[in-house]
Protein backbone atom coordinates (compact mmCIF):
# COMPACT_ATOMS: atom_id res chain seq x y z
CA UNK A 1 0.00 0.00 0.00
CA UNK A 2 2.40 2.67 -1.25
CA UNK A 3 1.41 6.28 -0.90
CA UNK A 4 1.13 8.55 -4.29
CA UNK A 5 4.03 10.74 -2.60
CA UNK A 6 7.93 10.50 -3.36
CA UNK A 7 9.77 8.82 -0.80
CA UNK A 8 12.79 11.57 -1.68
CA UNK A 9 10.63 14.53 -1.05
CA UNK A 10 9.16 12.94 2.55
CA UNK A 11 12.58 12.22 3.46
CA UNK A 12 13.78 16.24 3.17
CA UNK A 13 11.35 16.34 6.34
CA UNK A 14 12.93 14.28 7.98
CA UNK A 15 16.09 14.91 7.55
CA UNK A 16 15.15 18.42 9.07
CA UNK A 17 13.47 17.06 11.49
CA UNK A 18 16.23 15.09 12.92
CA UNK A 19 18.64 18.25 12.87
CA UNK A 20 16.58 19.96 14.61
CA UNK A 21 16.04 17.38 17.17
CA UNK A 22 20.29 16.88 17.58
CA UNK A 23 19.87 20.84 18.13
CA UNK A 24 17.34 20.77 20.97
CA UNK A 25 19.41 17.83 22.48
CA UNK A 26 22.23 19.41 22.40
CA UNK A 27 20.86 22.68 23.82
CA UNK A 28 18.97 20.73 26.53
CA UNK A 29 21.78 18.75 28.00
CA UNK A 30 24.51 21.32 27.65
CA UNK A 31 22.73 24.74 28.17
CA UNK A 32 20.30 23.37 30.69
CA UNK A 33 21.85 20.52 32.20
CA UNK A 34 25.42 21.44 32.72
CA UNK A 35 27.16 19.70 29.78
CA UNK A 36 28.39 16.03 28.96
CA UNK A 37 31.28 13.70 30.41
CA UNK A 38 32.28 10.49 30.94
CA UNK A 39 34.27 10.81 33.97
CA UNK A 40 33.10 13.70 36.64
CA UNK A 41 31.76 14.28 39.96
CA UNK A 42 28.79 15.55 38.90
CA UNK A 43 27.61 12.49 38.19
CA UNK A 44 24.48 14.35 36.10
CA UNK A 45 27.11 14.93 33.24
CA UNK A 46 27.42 11.29 33.10
CA UNK A 47 23.54 10.84 32.73
CA UNK A 48 23.71 13.78 30.02
CA UNK A 49 25.10 11.87 27.65
CA UNK A 50 22.50 9.24 27.15
CA UNK A 51 19.65 10.80 25.77
CA UNK A 52 22.01 12.74 23.82
CA UNK A 53 23.92 9.42 22.28
CA UNK A 54 20.26 7.25 22.29
CA UNK A 55 18.85 10.16 19.98
CA UNK A 56 21.38 11.05 17.94
CA UNK A 57 22.49 7.67 17.16
CA UNK A 58 20.17 5.07 17.82
CA UNK A 59 16.84 6.67 16.33
CA UNK A 60 18.14 9.61 14.07
CA UNK A 61 20.94 7.98 12.59
CA UNK A 62 19.16 4.31 12.94
CA UNK A 63 16.37 6.43 10.82
CA UNK A 64 18.54 7.61 8.25
CA UNK A 65 20.06 4.20 7.40
CA UNK A 66 16.23 2.98 7.18
CA UNK A 67 15.42 5.50 4.64
CA UNK A 68 18.88 5.65 2.59
CA UNK A 69 17.42 2.29 0.98
CA UNK A 70 14.38 4.17 -0.02
CA UNK A 71 15.59 7.18 -0.73
CA UNK A 72 19.61 7.41 -2.08
CA UNK A 73 20.29 7.60 -6.34
CA UNK A 74 22.19 4.54 -6.22
CA UNK A 75 22.64 1.05 -7.31
CA UNK A 76 21.16 -1.40 -4.88
CA UNK A 77 24.82 -2.94 -3.54
CA UNK A 78 25.84 0.25 -2.78
CA UNK A 79 22.96 1.08 -0.66
CA UNK A 80 22.58 -2.20 1.26
CA UNK A 81 25.92 -1.36 2.49
CA UNK A 82 25.15 2.17 3.23
CA UNK A 83 22.14 1.17 5.06
CA UNK A 84 23.99 -1.64 7.21
CA UNK A 85 26.48 0.43 8.13
CA UNK A 86 24.57 3.18 9.29
CA UNK A 87 22.29 0.30 11.59
CA UNK A 88 25.90 -0.67 12.49
CA UNK A 89 26.43 2.93 14.00
CA UNK A 90 23.42 3.54 15.13
CA UNK A 91 23.03 0.05 17.42
CA UNK A 92 27.32 0.85 18.62
CA UNK A 93 26.11 4.43 19.65
CA UNK A 94 22.63 2.82 21.38
CA UNK A 95 24.82 0.17 23.29
CA UNK A 96 27.49 2.85 24.69
CA UNK A 97 24.40 5.61 25.27
CA UNK A 98 22.52 2.27 27.63
CA UNK A 99 25.94 2.02 29.28
CA UNK A 100 26.01 5.59 30.58
CA UNK A 101 22.76 5.30 31.95
CA UNK A 102 23.91 2.28 33.84
CA UNK A 103 27.17 3.82 34.51
CA UNK A 104 25.08 7.32 36.47
CA UNK A 105 22.81 4.81 38.21
CA UNK A 106 26.07 3.05 39.55
CA UNK A 107 28.36 5.96 40.47
CA UNK A 108 25.29 7.25 41.64
CA UNK A 109 23.86 4.25 43.55
CA UNK A 110 20.68 4.27 42.17
CA UNK A 111 18.71 0.99 41.60
CA UNK A 112 19.29 -0.44 38.02
CA UNK A 113 15.65 -1.04 35.34
CA UNK A 114 13.35 -1.22 37.71
CA UNK A 115 11.29 1.28 34.89
CA UNK A 116 9.10 1.03 32.55
CA UNK A 117 11.02 2.96 30.22
CA UNK A 118 14.28 0.52 31.23
CA UNK A 119 12.31 -2.65 30.27
CA UNK A 120 11.49 -1.90 27.13
CA UNK A 121 15.54 -0.21 26.31
CA UNK A 122 16.32 -3.75 26.74
CA UNK A 123 13.85 -4.60 24.99
CA UNK A 124 15.05 -2.26 21.78
CA UNK A 125 18.00 -2.39 22.18
CA UNK A 126 17.84 -6.65 21.59
CA UNK A 127 15.57 -7.13 19.24
CA UNK A 128 17.92 -3.89 16.92
CA UNK A 129 20.89 -6.39 17.41
CA UNK A 130 19.00 -9.97 16.65
CA UNK A 131 17.21 -7.63 13.38
CA UNK A 132 20.58 -6.23 12.45
CA UNK A 133 22.23 -10.04 12.24
CA UNK A 134 19.51 -11.70 10.93
CA UNK A 135 19.44 -8.89 8.19
CA UNK A 136 23.11 -9.80 8.32
CA UNK A 137 23.49 -12.94 7.54
CA UNK A 138 20.61 -13.42 4.95
CA UNK A 139 20.65 -10.26 3.02
CA UNK A 140 24.74 -9.92 2.73
CA UNK A 141 27.14 -12.46 3.83
CA UNK A 142 26.98 -15.19 3.99
CA UNK A 143 23.59 -14.53 2.07
CA UNK A 144 20.84 -16.86 1.78
CA UNK A 145 19.10 -18.60 -1.07
CA UNK A 146 16.85 -16.53 -3.23
CA UNK A 147 13.59 -18.23 -1.85
CA UNK A 148 14.64 -17.30 2.03
CA UNK A 149 15.43 -13.75 1.04
CA UNK A 150 12.19 -13.48 -0.65
CA UNK A 151 10.89 -15.00 2.40
CA UNK A 152 12.02 -12.74 5.02
CA UNK A 153 11.85 -9.69 3.56
CA UNK A 154 8.40 -8.27 4.45
CA UNK A 155 9.23 -9.49 7.83
CA UNK A 156 12.25 -8.03 8.01
CA UNK A 157 10.98 -4.64 7.03
CA UNK A 158 7.66 -5.12 9.36
CA UNK A 159 9.96 -6.28 12.06
CA UNK A 160 12.53 -3.43 11.58
CA UNK A 161 9.36 -1.17 11.69
CA UNK A 162 8.34 -1.95 14.98
CA UNK A 163 11.69 -1.96 16.14
CA UNK A 164 12.52 1.37 14.78
CA UNK A 165 8.52 2.43 16.54
CA UNK A 166 9.16 0.93 19.73
CA UNK A 167 12.80 2.81 19.84
CA UNK A 168 10.67 6.62 19.43
CA UNK A 169 8.30 4.89 21.91
CA UNK A 170 11.06 4.12 24.36
CA UNK A 171 12.75 7.55 23.42
CA UNK A 172 9.59 9.32 24.54
CA UNK A 173 9.24 7.55 27.76
CA UNK A 174 12.57 8.73 28.20
CA UNK A 175 12.23 12.29 28.43
CA UNK A 176 8.53 12.48 30.08
CA UNK A 177 10.69 10.10 32.77
CA UNK A 178 13.07 12.59 33.28
CA UNK A 179 11.38 16.01 33.33
CA UNK A 180 9.17 14.12 35.63
CA UNK A 181 11.83 13.84 38.48
CA UNK A 182 13.09 17.05 37.48
CA UNK A 183 9.55 18.75 37.82
CA UNK A 184 9.76 16.83 41.40
CA UNK A 185 12.53 18.54 42.64
CA UNK A 186 10.97 21.71 41.83
CA UNK A 187 11.19 22.90 37.68
CA UNK A 188 8.65 24.43 36.73
CA UNK A 189 6.11 22.34 34.79
CA UNK A 190 5.21 25.48 32.38
CA UNK A 191 9.24 26.83 32.23
CA UNK A 192 11.07 27.36 29.04
CA UNK A 193 13.10 23.92 29.97
CA UNK A 194 9.81 21.83 30.53
CA UNK A 195 8.56 22.97 26.75
CA UNK A 196 12.44 22.45 25.46
CA UNK A 197 12.27 19.18 27.05
CA UNK A 198 8.46 18.35 25.51
CA UNK A 199 9.22 19.68 22.17
CA UNK A 200 12.17 17.70 21.80
CA UNK A 201 9.83 14.89 22.40
CA UNK A 202 7.52 15.82 19.71
CA UNK A 203 10.37 16.85 17.36
CA UNK A 204 11.57 12.92 17.81
CA UNK A 205 7.64 11.70 17.64
CA UNK A 206 7.31 13.71 14.08
CA UNK A 207 10.48 12.87 13.25
CA UNK A 208 9.94 8.65 13.33
CA UNK A 209 6.94 9.39 11.43
CA UNK A 210 8.61 10.78 8.40
CA UNK A 211 11.26 8.10 8.60
CA UNK A 212 8.07 5.31 8.50
CA UNK A 213 5.82 7.33 5.56
CA UNK A 214 9.10 7.74 3.70
CA UNK A 215 9.51 3.97 3.47
CA UNK A 216 5.91 3.82 2.24
CA UNK A 217 5.85 6.25 -0.57
CA UNK A 218 7.49 6.13 -3.91
CA UNK A 219 11.07 4.79 -4.17
CA UNK A 220 12.84 6.59 -7.49
CA UNK A 221 12.00 5.19 -11.02
CA UNK A 222 15.61 4.12 -11.42
CA UNK A 223 14.90 1.41 -8.21
CA UNK A 224 11.41 0.71 -7.94
CA UNK A 225 11.35 -2.64 -7.22
CA UNK A 226 14.57 -2.34 -4.97
CA UNK A 227 11.67 -3.47 -2.11
CA UNK A 228 11.08 -6.69 -3.80
CA UNK A 229 13.89 -7.66 -5.99
CA UNK A 230 15.97 -8.09 -2.59
CA UNK B 1 2.51 -5.75 1.76
CA UNK B 2 0.20 -8.17 3.79
CA UNK B 3 2.01 -10.63 5.22
CA UNK B 4 1.10 -14.60 4.76
CA UNK B 5 -0.99 -15.26 7.94
CA UNK B 6 -4.63 -14.94 8.30
CA UNK B 7 -6.00 -11.93 9.78
CA UNK B 8 -8.52 -13.87 12.10
CA UNK B 9 -5.51 -16.37 13.69
CA UNK B 10 -3.78 -13.00 14.46
CA UNK B 11 -6.58 -11.24 16.05
CA UNK B 12 -7.85 -13.73 18.63
CA UNK B 13 -4.14 -13.54 20.49
CA UNK B 14 -5.14 -9.47 20.52
CA UNK B 15 -8.67 -10.50 21.83
CA UNK B 16 -7.36 -12.74 23.88
CA UNK B 17 -4.57 -9.76 25.11
CA UNK B 18 -7.41 -7.11 25.56
CA UNK B 19 -9.29 -9.13 27.90
CA UNK B 20 -6.08 -9.83 30.41
CA UNK B 21 -4.79 -6.08 30.05
CA UNK B 22 -8.64 -5.19 30.58
CA UNK B 23 -8.70 -7.01 34.30
CA UNK B 24 -5.19 -5.65 34.56
CA UNK B 25 -6.09 -2.39 34.93
CA UNK B 26 -8.99 -3.19 36.71
CA UNK B 27 -7.17 -4.92 39.45
CA UNK B 28 -4.74 -1.98 39.63
CA UNK B 29 -7.22 0.84 40.27
CA UNK B 30 -9.47 -1.13 41.99
CA UNK B 31 -7.63 -3.42 44.36
CA UNK B 32 -4.59 -1.47 44.49
CA UNK B 33 -5.87 2.04 44.57
CA UNK B 34 -9.09 2.13 46.11
CA UNK B 35 -11.38 1.99 43.69
CA UNK B 36 -13.33 3.74 41.00
CA UNK B 37 -15.75 6.65 41.84
CA UNK B 38 -17.41 9.93 40.06
CA UNK B 39 -17.82 11.64 42.93
CA UNK B 40 -15.67 11.70 45.81
CA UNK B 41 -13.92 13.27 48.67
CA UNK B 42 -10.88 11.16 47.96
CA UNK B 43 -10.05 12.78 44.57
CA UNK B 44 -7.96 9.17 43.65
CA UNK B 45 -10.98 7.32 43.16
CA UNK B 46 -12.00 9.94 40.60
CA UNK B 47 -8.57 10.16 38.63
CA UNK B 48 -8.67 5.90 38.52
CA UNK B 49 -11.38 6.44 36.18
CA UNK B 50 -8.91 7.86 33.86
CA UNK B 51 -6.47 4.70 33.20
CA UNK B 52 -9.56 2.63 33.23
CA UNK B 53 -11.96 4.43 30.76
CA UNK B 54 -8.72 5.23 27.87
CA UNK B 55 -7.78 1.48 28.40
CA UNK B 56 -11.14 -0.24 27.69
CA UNK B 57 -12.07 2.27 25.80
CA UNK B 58 -10.44 3.93 23.22
CA UNK B 59 -7.59 1.30 23.02
CA UNK B 60 -9.27 -1.56 23.29
CA UNK B 61 -12.97 -0.78 21.86
CA UNK B 62 -10.98 0.94 19.18
CA UNK B 63 -8.43 -2.07 18.50
CA UNK B 64 -11.46 -4.23 18.30
CA UNK B 65 -13.46 -1.22 16.07
CA UNK B 66 -9.85 -2.04 13.61
CA UNK B 67 -9.86 -4.82 13.62
CA UNK B 68 -13.84 -5.58 13.23
CA UNK B 69 -13.37 -4.53 9.49
CA UNK B 70 -10.91 -6.86 8.80
CA UNK B 71 -11.68 -10.58 10.40
CA UNK B 72 -15.63 -9.92 11.11
CA UNK B 73 -17.25 -13.28 8.66
CA UNK B 74 -19.60 -10.20 7.31
CA UNK B 75 -20.85 -8.66 4.03
CA UNK B 76 -19.36 -5.22 3.93
CA UNK B 77 -22.07 -2.64 5.18
CA UNK B 78 -22.58 -4.59 7.98
CA UNK B 79 -18.73 -4.96 8.96
CA UNK B 80 -18.44 -0.72 7.85
CA UNK B 81 -21.32 -0.25 10.73
CA UNK B 82 -19.95 -2.00 13.26
CA UNK B 83 -16.41 -0.03 12.40
CA UNK B 84 -17.61 3.20 12.96
CA UNK B 85 -19.98 2.20 15.68
CA UNK B 86 -17.35 0.75 18.09
CA UNK B 87 -14.76 3.71 17.24
CA UNK B 88 -17.74 5.93 18.09
CA UNK B 89 -17.80 4.21 21.27
CA UNK B 90 -13.73 3.94 21.89
CA UNK B 91 -14.11 8.06 21.12
CA UNK B 92 -16.91 9.31 23.44
CA UNK B 93 -15.25 6.55 26.28
CA UNK B 94 -12.25 8.39 25.79
CA UNK B 95 -13.83 11.67 25.56
CA UNK B 96 -15.11 10.79 29.18
CA UNK B 97 -11.72 9.35 30.66
CA UNK B 98 -9.83 12.55 29.19
CA UNK B 99 -12.60 14.49 31.25
CA UNK B 100 -12.08 12.67 34.59
CA UNK B 101 -8.45 13.39 34.20
CA UNK B 102 -9.42 17.34 34.41
CA UNK B 103 -12.25 16.76 36.82
CA UNK B 104 -9.28 15.23 39.32
CA UNK B 105 -6.97 18.16 38.29
CA UNK B 106 -9.56 20.69 38.92
CA UNK B 107 -10.80 19.66 42.12
CA UNK B 108 -7.47 18.60 43.71
CA UNK B 109 -5.88 22.11 42.62
CA UNK B 110 -4.01 20.30 40.20
CA UNK B 111 -2.16 22.10 37.00
CA UNK B 112 -3.76 21.07 33.45
CA UNK B 113 -1.95 20.30 30.81
CA UNK B 114 1.80 20.87 31.54
CA UNK B 115 3.25 17.00 30.58
CA UNK B 116 3.97 15.68 27.51
CA UNK B 117 1.53 13.15 28.13
CA UNK B 118 -1.27 15.41 28.60
CA UNK B 119 -0.49 17.40 25.50
CA UNK B 120 -0.32 13.75 23.16
CA UNK B 121 -3.31 12.64 24.31
CA UNK B 122 -5.03 16.24 23.56
CA UNK B 123 -3.59 15.21 20.06
CA UNK B 124 -5.03 11.94 20.15
CA UNK B 125 -8.23 12.92 20.90
CA UNK B 126 -8.81 15.48 18.42
CA UNK B 127 -7.29 13.53 15.56
CA UNK B 128 -9.32 10.65 16.66
CA UNK B 129 -12.14 12.86 16.32
CA UNK B 130 -11.22 13.89 13.00
CA UNK B 131 -10.50 10.65 11.54
CA UNK B 132 -13.76 9.16 12.82
CA UNK B 133 -15.92 12.54 11.26
CA UNK B 134 -14.02 11.98 7.69
CA UNK B 135 -14.42 8.41 7.55
CA UNK B 136 -18.01 9.29 8.29
CA UNK B 137 -18.58 11.19 5.65
CA UNK B 138 -16.85 10.53 3.05
CA UNK B 139 -17.51 6.39 3.35
CA UNK B 140 -21.15 6.04 5.09
CA UNK B 141 -23.27 9.64 5.06
CA UNK B 142 -23.54 11.34 2.69
CA UNK B 143 -20.61 9.57 1.01
CA UNK B 144 -18.06 10.73 -1.47
CA UNK B 145 -17.62 9.77 -4.86
CA UNK B 146 -16.02 6.59 -5.98
CA UNK B 147 -12.94 8.90 -7.12
CA UNK B 148 -12.57 10.14 -3.61
CA UNK B 149 -13.29 6.78 -1.68
CA UNK B 150 -10.78 5.34 -3.74
CA UNK B 151 -8.21 8.52 -3.04
CA UNK B 152 -9.12 8.79 0.26
CA UNK B 153 -8.85 5.13 1.61
CA UNK B 154 -5.03 4.71 1.63
CA UNK B 155 -4.88 7.63 3.59
CA UNK B 156 -7.87 6.53 5.79
CA UNK B 157 -5.54 3.84 6.96
CA UNK B 158 -2.26 4.88 7.13
CA UNK B 159 -3.50 8.06 9.44
CA UNK B 160 -6.00 5.51 11.62
CA UNK B 161 -2.84 3.79 12.45
CA UNK B 162 -0.96 6.75 13.04
CA UNK B 163 -3.22 7.86 15.40
CA UNK B 164 -3.91 4.31 16.90
CA UNK B 165 -0.22 4.19 17.32
CA UNK B 166 -0.16 7.37 18.97
CA UNK B 167 -2.65 6.48 21.10
CA UNK B 168 -0.92 3.33 22.22
CA UNK B 169 2.48 4.91 23.02
CA UNK B 170 0.25 7.88 25.04
CA UNK B 171 -1.49 5.24 27.21
CA UNK B 172 2.18 3.84 27.78
CA UNK B 173 3.63 7.52 29.05
CA UNK B 174 0.08 7.80 30.92
CA UNK B 175 1.12 4.30 33.24
CA UNK B 176 4.90 5.41 33.38
CA UNK B 177 4.09 9.52 34.61
CA UNK B 178 1.67 7.67 37.28
CA UNK B 179 3.78 4.76 38.44
CA UNK B 180 6.72 7.73 38.96
CA UNK B 181 4.95 9.47 40.78
CA UNK B 182 3.45 7.06 43.75
CA UNK B 183 7.44 5.85 43.49
CA UNK B 184 8.53 9.42 44.27
CA UNK B 185 5.70 9.09 47.14
CA UNK B 186 7.47 6.13 48.23
CA UNK B 187 5.65 3.02 46.42
CA UNK B 188 8.54 0.15 46.34
CA UNK B 189 10.23 0.27 42.63
CA UNK B 190 10.40 -3.54 42.81
CA UNK B 191 7.10 -4.07 44.27
CA UNK B 192 4.18 -5.77 43.47
CA UNK B 193 2.15 -3.10 42.22
CA UNK B 194 4.93 -1.55 40.22
CA UNK B 195 5.12 -5.26 38.18
CA UNK B 196 1.63 -5.07 37.57
CA UNK B 197 1.57 -1.64 36.22
CA UNK B 198 4.52 -2.02 34.01
CA UNK B 199 2.79 -5.36 32.56
CA UNK B 200 -0.33 -3.99 32.01
CA UNK B 201 1.71 -1.07 29.87
CA UNK B 202 3.79 -3.85 28.28
CA UNK B 203 0.74 -5.91 27.73
CA UNK B 204 -0.94 -2.74 26.14
CA UNK B 205 1.50 -2.39 23.77
CA UNK B 206 1.39 -6.49 22.91
CA UNK B 207 -2.24 -5.74 22.06
CA UNK B 208 -1.93 -2.61 20.14
CA UNK B 209 1.20 -4.77 17.83
CA UNK B 210 -1.49 -7.30 17.57
CA UNK B 211 -4.16 -5.18 16.21
CA UNK B 212 -1.86 -3.39 13.82
CA UNK B 213 -0.14 -7.08 12.24
CA UNK B 214 -3.81 -8.15 12.31
CA UNK B 215 -4.58 -5.76 9.74
CA UNK B 216 -1.59 -6.15 7.54
CA UNK B 217 -2.85 -9.48 7.53
CA UNK B 218 -4.87 -11.83 4.96
CA UNK B 219 -8.72 -11.12 5.32
CA UNK B 220 -10.74 -14.33 4.85
CA UNK B 221 -11.06 -15.26 1.15
CA UNK B 222 -14.93 -14.06 0.90
CA UNK B 223 -13.97 -10.52 1.30
CA UNK B 224 -10.62 -10.53 0.05
CA UNK B 225 -10.67 -7.18 -1.65
CA UNK B 226 -12.51 -5.60 1.56
CA UNK B 227 -9.85 -3.07 1.65
CA UNK B 228 -9.49 -2.10 -2.20
CA UNK B 229 -13.36 -2.41 -3.38
CA UNK B 230 -14.01 0.10 -0.57
C1 LIG C 1 15.40 4.47 22.32
C2 LIG C 1 16.16 5.19 23.08
C3 LIG C 1 16.48 4.82 24.50
C4 LIG C 1 16.77 3.58 25.04
C5 LIG C 1 16.85 2.26 24.29
C6 LIG C 1 17.01 3.77 26.45
C7 LIG C 1 17.35 2.78 27.35
C8 LIG C 1 17.55 2.93 28.71
C9 LIG C 1 17.89 1.91 29.64
C10 LIG C 1 18.11 0.44 29.29
C11 LIG C 1 17.97 2.46 30.89
C12 LIG C 1 18.23 1.71 32.20
C13 LIG C 1 19.56 2.04 32.84
C14 LIG C 1 19.64 1.42 34.21
O1 LIG C 1 18.67 0.78 34.65
O2 LIG C 1 20.68 1.59 34.88
C15 LIG C 1 17.66 3.85 30.75
C16 LIG C 1 17.58 4.76 31.79
C17 LIG C 1 17.11 6.05 31.66
N1 LIG C 1 16.83 6.72 30.47
FE1 LIG C 1 16.86 5.93 28.63
N2 LIG C 1 16.85 5.11 26.74
C18 LIG C 1 16.53 5.77 25.57
C19 LIG C 1 16.34 7.13 25.42
C20 LIG C 1 16.20 8.03 26.47
C21 LIG C 1 15.94 9.43 26.31
C22 LIG C 1 15.79 10.17 24.99
C23 LIG C 1 15.85 9.96 27.55
C24 LIG C 1 15.57 11.41 27.82
C25 LIG C 1 16.02 12.05 28.82
C26 LIG C 1 16.07 8.88 28.51
C27 LIG C 1 16.03 8.98 29.91
C28 LIG C 1 16.36 7.99 30.79
C29 LIG C 1 16.32 8.13 32.24
C30 LIG C 1 15.80 9.34 33.00
C31 LIG C 1 16.80 6.93 32.77
C32 LIG C 1 16.98 6.59 34.27
C33 LIG C 1 15.72 6.10 34.90
C34 LIG C 1 15.34 4.72 34.42
O3 LIG C 1 16.07 3.74 34.66
O4 LIG C 1 14.27 4.62 33.78
N3 LIG C 1 16.30 7.73 27.81
N4 LIG C 1 17.40 4.13 29.40
C1 LIG D 1 -4.57 7.05 24.92
C2 LIG D 1 -4.96 7.06 26.15
C3 LIG D 1 -4.88 8.31 27.01
C4 LIG D 1 -5.13 9.62 26.67
C5 LIG D 1 -5.57 10.15 25.32
C6 LIG D 1 -4.90 10.40 27.86
C7 LIG D 1 -5.07 11.80 27.95
C8 LIG D 1 -4.82 12.57 29.07
C9 LIG D 1 -4.98 13.99 29.15
C10 LIG D 1 -5.46 14.89 28.02
C11 LIG D 1 -4.62 14.38 30.40
C12 LIG D 1 -4.56 15.82 30.93
C13 LIG D 1 -5.56 16.14 31.99
C14 LIG D 1 -5.30 17.50 32.57
O1 LIG D 1 -4.31 18.15 32.18
O2 LIG D 1 -6.06 17.93 33.46
C15 LIG D 1 -4.19 13.20 31.10
C16 LIG D 1 -3.72 13.18 32.40
C17 LIG D 1 -3.16 12.06 33.01
N1 LIG D 1 -3.18 10.76 32.52
FE1 LIG D 1 -3.86 10.18 30.73
N2 LIG D 1 -4.52 9.57 28.88
C18 LIG D 1 -4.50 8.27 28.40
C19 LIG D 1 -4.19 7.14 29.10
C20 LIG D 1 -3.67 7.10 30.38
C21 LIG D 1 -3.30 5.92 31.10
C22 LIG D 1 -3.48 4.49 30.59
C23 LIG D 1 -2.78 6.31 32.27
C24 LIG D 1 -2.26 5.36 33.31
C25 LIG D 1 -2.32 5.59 34.57
C26 LIG D 1 -2.81 7.77 32.32
C27 LIG D 1 -2.33 8.60 33.34
C28 LIG D 1 -2.50 9.97 33.43
C29 LIG D 1 -1.99 10.79 34.50
C30 LIG D 1 -1.13 10.31 35.67
C31 LIG D 1 -2.43 12.10 34.26
C32 LIG D 1 -2.18 13.32 35.14
C33 LIG D 1 -0.86 13.96 34.86
C34 LIG D 1 -0.81 14.66 33.53
O3 LIG D 1 -1.54 15.62 33.30
O4 LIG D 1 0.00 14.20 32.70
N3 LIG D 1 -3.38 8.22 31.14
N4 LIG D 1 -4.34 12.09 30.27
Amino acid sequence: MAIGVKASHISFVAHFLGIVGAIMVLIWCISFRGGLAWEATNKNLIFNLHPVLMLIGLIIIGGEAIMSYKCLPLKKPEKKLIHLVLHAIALILGIIGIYTAFKFHNESNIANLYSLHSWLGIGVISLYGIQWLYGFVVFFYPGGTTAIRSESLPWHVLFGIFVYVLAVATATLGYLEKLTFLESSGLAKYGSEAFLVNFTAIVTILYGTFVIVTILSQAPPEDEYSYSAI
